[in-house]
């Protein structure tokens, strides 16, 4: 059988020229490993070739921007000082899987374009990130083995301005939450304008808004709210997107500066959409570009906050929970992203799961019950925030309080109202401010050597949808023999149901469990016409084939427009499903047992 | 020289297969007319294959479906009855020139592939439209003459559900904002939800949505709040973007149905981006596929409602009142997209300019001065409402007076404090909480035949932006003998400026100053750095030539992906500047004098 690639589905049969036949891209088979080889090769590329390569890329972007993985042991042994950056730092398969064969970090944005045409005349992938906290999702990882790891983040890292009076930040991927959240407090500007970040504070703002990630406070749609990009293409042509593309003379502009150096266009950052196709959508979770410039909008300091928790006893209130939160969100009387946390999610970062219990099976009922006692939690717990000045807040708050008081026992505190010694509502009460922290991912201590995966799929906000998702994955957790840990995280008219799978990551039964587990998952919420919002390397695959409306018509579309734009297949090959056609996609299935 | 597109400048350089020699189309020349035939043929198309086609096409969607545009007359004489279905009925080149050879309307998404792969086969140009009312920008009229039309809308036009619980509709093609207003009050839902409706209620949600036009309640960015497509690629393929990509087997999904009969994924129209590339911004503005039905999000009865007008008196007031507009609207004070319209936009709704003046020049100050005191209005009216309970409405409606009221004169009215027979405020105080009427265009009869185009800038809301951009746009009105009739429409960080080009289409001068007068406007503001967000057929490529950040760059790629999707560049060429690589662009450009 013709290898699929060279059979074009993908055009409706109007007739077009054949590809000249070349062999498809397949995992490289074991080769005599070379001094200063790393440890896999790109697909395809001899030892010689990649020598070569690697040159050229250290006269591209210095040879201190350029590290090779050369043996597993960097993977742990700290030689790489960041050996997240190599490979997936909670890694569900073996730790050497999910590697590249080098990371290189380019200076500036002509050193990445330089870098995308380096790749194609090489013929080798390229993975790009940001800072390579994807975490849950496949970190800094590729995944094409042996790729080329390109580290936006290291050396492109300038917060190019804060604009207080139309509210909006422009920033280089190696920006995190932190970087500008400490640029605002620095420079007093939080009584202006506030940031939106997501758990953790760590990660990169453009790399978290491309892969679609979401904060907490009104503004936890970033995509939603991020506003203009610059991007590199696959062959290394560089765009401004929406009102980016219209150059602004009267701004600064000079005709001695680089493309990328020009200032931009007044209305780049105000006005997403330009004239014409509005292609930013394509740049997100996608291999089409590599977003080098971002601006996101910031959030007007309301004149005022409060964050509140409120707990629900029993499991069950799940149900009626959820049935209150929708019309409430959909009239944005809950003003913000408000979260929904099972009580392990909250118990986990009190103590791991030795400090309450010896049991090594997943917790019963009962004894979730007694921790959720002992904590003075819910089985359910709900964080979220006030907005605005004190009588809009007091509205607010006794329209909430009444509706949630519906609940059998549901308890209402404030921060000030918790006195254990560590309270998730305080934490929260910074994440809802726009205040990032560290704290938030302290649940994956829950096992020893903990390390997680993040199963995430979207349902319609109710009480019937909630229940049955939670029953359909605490069931398959219970299988794995792993505790559920899990939240549903409330959007404008959905909810991100997040559930963490927690795994030891030095047991291989608890990672085969872990991966067994996900992809179980997928399939069962699949046949409930579940998706799932974003996914670990691992399961790309498997997730981009539930999508399958029409015999796969909107995967043919996203292959069409990936070889158009990526003919040789350079850029992030695999990236959520999408493969070009010079790989052999089947080759590539991720071993399972 | 070689016609350009056999040089392909889109790729960086990397080598592929070169495109076989074929003659790249222009207009057709003069050729002699068969009985039967068009006004203007398709271009390359012969009376035979264009009998041929239709013929086909008359199988495909039933003779009853398809109507040829034989003569000129029928443009004017009723023969047709909708003959603003088969050019601009607001043209400011000859009447005849953006004509179609016929208008065909599908009777279902089927219908509509069919259509696509016919028009493949015969490689005729096919220009889809909803409704036809994209009134100021070209109405129904194709880019290239002689194309056919695809009516969607006149048999795709079932509200296929209006979902209270989830505040979203789910439309087809010829659905309007009329439609689904009635819809509602005819099911007493308007206590539930409320819809977003523009200036007029005549025209397709589809077609206003894809367009990106915008409404004036806080759902006032229709883009923004539609939520998941299906959509036809040029090749005839269907697809359903978003959460629509998973089939739902619990939904109701069976076998035997077709797939756009199949119901939707139910998160389809509630989560937007689904899993991978995020495609939907790409069919809007654009040639590259059908939307065939989309999902809106409706605005949850806000439990409250006043709308208001402030009156500015002088001139000049532009921009404090700019000034004072920002920080409101950023921090959603201002809680809709509010405007603020010049005298004339208001006094033009009142009578036509002969009503007020013997003038046939620009008025001037004075003259406007006494208009509006005669009609009890400012220089500039400011159209806002507030939305919620009541104390909630006086919280706001509080500092929005405070801060007005520094701009010395300033009047506050409600729609009771009116007593004109005729009023603006009225009519805004129903488009501003989503009821839809006939009335915002009536300033089109300023002028005796009175037609229009809409030139349609952004720029930041700033008081010197506002006010340079009046003072450039009102000299060039003045030059071409025009008054100035325009608003500044206020969006979540930007402005909207709609100069509103009223001239007299049955005077060739009157068309001519016109159409220079947009033309000069595209330069000067470009200048300044200011772009435009949609346009008419005449001067698309104008304006995506502004739109030229490094090299027009931009352009490349959409024309990449265009030519990738639509190889044969059949559905819309010339679409916002977008020309396919079969066309010689060039050849194309609009006659000027």
């Amino acid at each position: 059988m013709a290898p699929s690639a060279t059979v074009d589905h993908t055009n409706g049969g109007i007739p077009h020229h054949p590809k000249t036949a070349t062999k498809l891209k397949e995992p490289n088979g074991v080769t005599s490993r070379s001094s200063g080889d790393p440890l896999v090769l790109p697909p395809g590329t001899s030892s010689e070739q990649f020598a070569d390569f690697i040159s050229r890329a250290k006269a591209i972007c210095g040879a201190e921007n350029v590290f090779i993985v050369e043996t597993s042991d960097q993977l742990i042994d700290g030689t790489y000082k960041e050996p997240n950056k190599t490979h997936d730092m909670h890694a569900v398969l073996d730790r050497s899987y999910f590697v590249c064969s080098a990371t290189i970090s380019p200076r500036n944005v002509p050193e990445v374009q330089e870098m995308m045409r380096l790749c194609n005349e090489f013929d080798i992938p390229v993975w790009p990130f940001s800072i390579g906290r994807n975490t849950g999702y496949g970190g800094a990882a590729p995944r094409v083995p042996g790729s080329i790891c390109l580290e936006l983040g290291k050396n492109m890292n300038r917060i190019l301005e804060v604009n207080t009076e139309d509210a909006y930040a422009l920033v280089e991927p190696g920006v995190t939450y932190f970087d500008l959240h400490e640029y605002l407090e620095k420079h007093n500007l939080r009584e202006k304008v506030w940031i939106d970040v997501p758990d953790l504070g760590g990660g990169s703002i453009i790399g978290n808004t491309i892969e679609r990630g979401v904060g907490y406070t009104p503004y936890g749609d970033h995509f939603m709210m991020h506003c203009g990009m610059e991007v590199v293409l696959p062959n290394g042509e560089l765009i401004r997107t929406g009102m980016g593309a219209l150059p602004d003379k009267t701004s600064g502009h000079r005709d001695g500066l680089r493309p990328d150096e020009q200032p931009g266009n007044k209305a780049w950052h105000l006005f997403n959409y330009g004239f014409g196709p509005y292609n930013d959508g394509i740049f997100t979770q996608s291999n089409l570009g590599i977003v080098v410039k971002m601006g996101i909008w910031l959030m007007p300091n309301p004149g005022g906050y409060q964050a509140y928790m409120i707990t629900f006893p029993r499991d069950e209130d799940l149900h009626q929970v959820m049935d209150i939160i929708r019309p409430l969100r959909i009239q944005m009387v809950l003003q913000n992203v408000p979260t929904l946390r099972s009580i392990l999610m909250d118990a986990a970062v009190h103590g791991n799961k030795k400090s309450f219990s010896n049991s090594d099976k997943p917790l019963t009922d009962a004894e979730l019950d007694e921790i959720a006692k002992k904590l003075d939690l819910g089985r359910w717990n709900f964080y979220g925030a006030l907005y605005g000045p004190e009588p809009i807040r007091e509205a607010l708050w006794s329209i909430i309080k009444k509706a949630f008081s519906a609940v059998p026992g549901a308890k209402f505190y404030f921060p000030e109202d918790r006195h254990e010694e560590y309270s998730v509502l305080r934490t929260r009460a910074l994440t809802l401010q726009g205040i990032p922290t560290f704290d938030e991912l302290r649940w994956v201590d829950w096992l020893p050597n903990g390390a997680h995966l993040f199963f995430s799929p979207i349902a319609k906000i109710s009480g019937d949808d909630a229940t049955l998702q939670y029953q359909v994955t605490k069931k398959r957790c219970d299988e794995a023999g792993l505790d559920f840990i899990g939240d549903f995280v409330v959007g404008m008219r959905e909810m991100h149901h997040i559930v963490c799978i927690v795994f030891d990551r030095e047991d291989p039964e608890s990672k085969k469990k872990a991966h067994w587990l996900i992809r179980t998952l997928i399939d069962d919420c699949a046949a409930y016409g579940w998706g799932e919002y974003r996914t670990h390397l691992a399961v790309m695959d498997q997730i981009a084939g539930t999508y399958n409306f029409n015999d796969n018509a909107q995967m043919k579309l996203n292959e069409q427009i990936k070889n158009a734009l990526d003919p040789k297949g350079v850029l992030a090959p695999g990236k959520n499903g999408v493969w070009p056609s010079t790989y052999n996609k089947k080759a590539w299935a991720i071993p399972t047992d």
